[in-house]
């Protein structure tokens, strides 16, 4: 057992709190392992939004802190430990893939019920009793990924092949959301969904995962993919991506200032609709638009870009009320689809970087690499907020943290 | 061929302005019937919100009539003649189900390219060349069904079983838009949807189309329906609909005022959400919310009233541009579910009058009917505007004209 | 605890070889709970086909019994203890809906191990690791409910409300067939699939579960359904079922003597899918097809009796290799749909026997009721083997042995 | 209009009696254009296995030749003339995408009546009142595209892109046959199906079908590919396909001599089964396989190479009547999906090629071509029957005849 070992992480105490435990000073200790858990050495671990949310004001939205806290949830690592009874369980109690020190793996760091109603029917994201690492939602918090050493449920951790490296093994958690993102925009809506394949996409949003949904959009065959943003930079290097294998289009969103009636607000979002199409020689819209910024304006515009019968799919989590134009999305038939992380998705998003779809895009997103006990720098650099030359001249997409 | 066949026809000329057209004076004729169509006596038609709006105001939201219309679209008839050489249609051009004089039938009026894609996959009732009779969106309008003697395509007409009455076969227009309502909510969404057999589902507005929704889901084998509405005596109609015979429960929303704040009225709605699952026994939500008023209150409480995972589905048209809890739907993969007209659904709705699953739904919910000679007076019914008597003492749920 | 409770079981030794073990003779004892376990003291089971065959070969197909097996799976009871720790469940662990001493369950007996990938998307019937009490399958044998107590994982426990009989409860199991078959059929194939309300069906062979199948599917909205037999008793019974409410059509199918060749045998079989569409008004064939025989001239009949874009669902299993008219389901894209057990379908059918929806379905089925005390008397009873008087002169449909 | 052209058109009188019309023999003169129609000439028309049933038996099964016919359905064209009302279509009656003289297009060359149910839903392949070019299903035969002129719907007319080429344009029948059982693979059975982005599959049979499925895959995102034949060369030139873009991985099939026994060759499926897992590293089996042969010992190899819960998709008309291990498919839950042709395809198909991510693979596929007006020679190369020199040293995969 792991009892004794010392762990080190970076805790978060409050608002820009950062503090990282030392041996000697606030020890952690690994709690001894369940049954059903593996321990792992945390290698590498992404930064994102939410995160950034807890760093910067010690809460993400409604969820405040309420205890020392450990972020991080983008994590891949290497398995130092294994019950000795764990793969003997017999009928009736939980197994799980066979695990062995040493074997490299992604965390899924949701830890759902497994016996509920949505748990039983596959959607175990929407789980009521869900505990998700990093987050401050339930009490006791489950502390997250930015720390030595972890104690996993084996059912939650994914092997790694050997050409997946550890980064790539990190941006497995957002490319879930993308596929999970696709997935729900393929089956959404009665009677026919227009395939992938072949089809058109538009991407909101050139953040870390729009750039990933729209990598995977292309892996998956669709055919005619612009992604907008409102930054020219960032769409560069979408444009670049993986050397420029996934053919995205890029449009650059006009900052404009608010109008001052919805009314002028929604008629400038159907004009900007009509010039995105337009740009891609799509005047009756997209198949599917995935918005991934969750701003207002955004939703709006993603409304009018879809095409009749299409989907507008919310990836990106946002302002909690918005005014829609909700009857030119329900009189064509565009169907509004929520996407809350991800279900069934590490398999094929592993899969993707082992069989070399991916190639290059885990180059182009992480952009910084930060050691654990330097942690907080990577915090300054995911919010612009770096110190000179620490940014080294790049702008950040994805920072990981390396331990 | 029919081309001096005079035609009876009740033409609105604009706002509260309608003419029945009598021979020798405003004569309408039969136009020579192509092809692909027959001649059809009409027999029943009811009347619809739209054209309530189209009566009152001369226009319906954007639509403004530029001609005189002649209004209808719920109906039912006889076939009275079918072009000689209609059924000897070869190899390429358009075929039909063979129609013989004398056959009943009920009408499909919105008429599809058949061609475009949308068509081609099956959506036809989101073609963008769509007509639709009674609608003033296309000019020149496509006329109505309220006239004694219509031109209609073959492929849009479906037989009648001896045992479906001319006032079922009207209701088959509106149960068809519950129906495709029923369709949408089952595939929406990604992974596995809760089957509707042993579900639960809320229904928002006891009107025409709320009720049969509910009656359609009752038929479908949802276990526990609750039908919602402002209006009690309505409600009473519902709880009786069929001789109680699906079970539907019902629960009186109350009349408020608007509250001052954003904020404050989706507390309110929140909190009424939660009041009609419990008196449901259903804390954590419906499978399916069927929201049929297009008020925004509603369309807000029925993302509240929805669970985890389930679907909201848009049927009523309402307003157009609308504040709603948007996270609270996205973040729990609430679906909203856009739903205009039908597609493919009058078999069903036949099949389900023929097969007795409605038994008594038409005698509960056509509670007037009007002779096209005295058809003003319909719209005066239903617009609640009849005149001493003539309403007969019973609430007008809907009114059929008949010819 | 429960360490020290006697249970009374019946248990198979080998063919024929059915053994009480009584107080003071083979006493079985309770095993302590485990923390996700409850203790359910049995009230009733109906006896299965597959009992059926262990009880009279030894063998069930491939699964032999290798050690003494209690038989049973269709079964409902009472809880009597509760782990102490059971409902404290922390992050991480388990955790399933609370359950007290007394409440009234039906028992979902396959035991999956919630880890693997078909576990985790929600089709836990296909899980490599599951366990199926009564079953030869894995060793060591899980037992089934053919006892006095059981130890039973409290997330396959599901909650009975007052107004659902102990035996409406043990026929919650078939009845899960039947909706998982209904399930499977809706979503295959490609583009739309005809919904299930207005449409067409024939269920081939008025057993037990061909029966329930057939009441499911009314239930469901379907139309029109022919249930078919060679045993003119049985259709009686499907015919009356529920009262008359299901409106089942039935058909008698002849008892024929082979074909010399297989061509002649497949020409008869397409003549009498022809003879039982016909029967029906149904030229072109039922939309749905559900097989519950197995037998090999019912899956060829099947094949041509669905209509071209329909699905022909394997419900029983039988012959495991088969010669099929394969060309007539592939070219008319009528797709061949497996049944093996269910998930996520006891909610459901329970919903259903709480809703009043298959009232009188249990008295019709449920032909004879035996002390588990006498047990052997039900599986003569239910193998049409019983000593004169035993059968109270009823046709043995469903046999359930009580506790 | 065109009724004075000549037609030059390779007509088919029986077996191995192909003539060719020359100005002043058998003229055959271009009907004029109904309303629905353009003209096209003919360019590019791709040599498919059923054309060489017709060349070399006048039939094709039990479809026999009951008059002089054309052959060819692969094809691709340019707008040649359009009538002068086209374009004009009123409210009603057909309309379609604007054509005009010089478009270049690939035909759709199924003509369905657009009007049946199965039409209204999306399946107009089923259509029962359909006509095929080049098939003697119906009389009068449709004639095929091997001639220099063609009256064909418009709405049958799909834009070629400037930079797909007109063998492109002859590839996307076959092309759209492998997206249609892409699609049927993607919705069958219940519950969740496993995207095709990061799934595994394997293809029976490399034919041009087989690899343009095995291409359409992998555009897909399916990440682990196996195709698999007894024919090395062909294998070759798959692995090759697109420069190796595909990353397919090959499989040699064993020539084997038939088992005595029904259950050895079963026996020896199974095993031949899971040594292809094996060869892919996937022990338990693929997501999906596509049989392209119609050999029933593939199918057999099919259902046990197919994972639990995965689809056997039959794509190649084979052996109608076939003797299968057919509970290993359903007790699994392993769907037999039939595919006939395509529907709602084209579109899709040209997309993908215009958007270059078939690159390579029309050049790879296309081993030869030939002039109209020396047909016969391009029977005889794709049947492997080329006189000496003819075949340029290549093996044959899709021939193409040009006009």
């Amino acid at each position: 057992m792991t009892t004794t070992q010392t762990v080190q992480a970076l805790v978060l105490h409050g608002a820009k709190d950062l503090r990282l435990t030392l041996a000697g000073q606030e020890t952690r200790q690994s709690p001894a392992l369940r049954p059903d858990e593996v321990q792992i050495a945390v290698k590498a671990t992404g930064i994102c939004g939410s995160d950034l949310h807890y760093y910067s004001h010690g809460r993400n939205g409604n969820f405040v802190i309420q205890a020392p806290l450990v972020l991080g949830h983008e994590a891949s690592g290497v398995v130092t430990a294994v019950p000795e009874l764990a793969n003997s369980a017999t009928s009736g109690a939980f197994s799980f893939p066979p695990l062995k020190v040493g074997d490299r793996v992604a965390m899924e760091v949701g830890l759902p019920c497994r016996a509920c109603n949505l748990c039983s029917i596959g959607r175990y994201n929407l789980c009521p009793k869900l505990t998700f690492r990093s987050s401050a939602k339930t009490f006791p918090h489950a502390d997250g990924t930015l720390q030595s050493l972890i104690s996993q449920p084996a059912s939650m951790c994914h092997h790694l092949p050997d050409n997946v490296t550890f980064e790539q093994g990190a941006l497995v958690e957002p490319l879930a959301v993308s596929l999970h993102a696709l997935n729900r925009s393929q089956n959404a809506g009665s009677g026919v969904g227009v395939p992938l394949v072949g089809s058109t996409a538009l991407v909101l949003g050139a953040g870390a995962v729009g750039m990933l949904t729209a990598a995977a959009l292309s892996v998956a065959g669709v055919s005619e993919i612009v992604i907008a943003d409102i930054d020219a930079p960032r769409l560069k290097i979408a444009a670049g991506l993986g050397g420029g294998r996934f053919k995205l289009k890029t449009f650059l969103l006009p900052r404009k200032s608010p109008a001052p009636t919805v009314e002028e607000t929604l008629a400038g979002a159907q004009e900007l609709a009509a010039e995105v199409g337009k740009s891609a020689g799509l005047e009756s819209g997209f198949d599917r638009v995935f918005e991934c910024t969750g701003v207002p304006s955004c939703v709006q515009l993603g409304i009018f870009a879809t095409t009749a019968g299409g989907k507008l799919v919310l990836v990106g989590m946002g302002t909690p009320t918005q005014t829609l134009p909700l009857g030119a999305a329900a009189l064509r038939e565009v169907d509004i689809i929520g996407v809350f992380r991800y279900a069934n998705c590490y398999p094929a998003a592993i899969a993707l970087f082992a069989g070399g779809q991916l190639d290059g895009v885990a180059e182009d997103l992480v952009t910084h690499r930060v050691a654990l006990a330097d942690g907080e720098k990577a915090f300054r650099l995911a919010l612009n907020q770096a110190k000179e030359g620490e940014d080294e001249g790049r702008v950040p997409v994805k920072v990981v943290i390396t331990s």
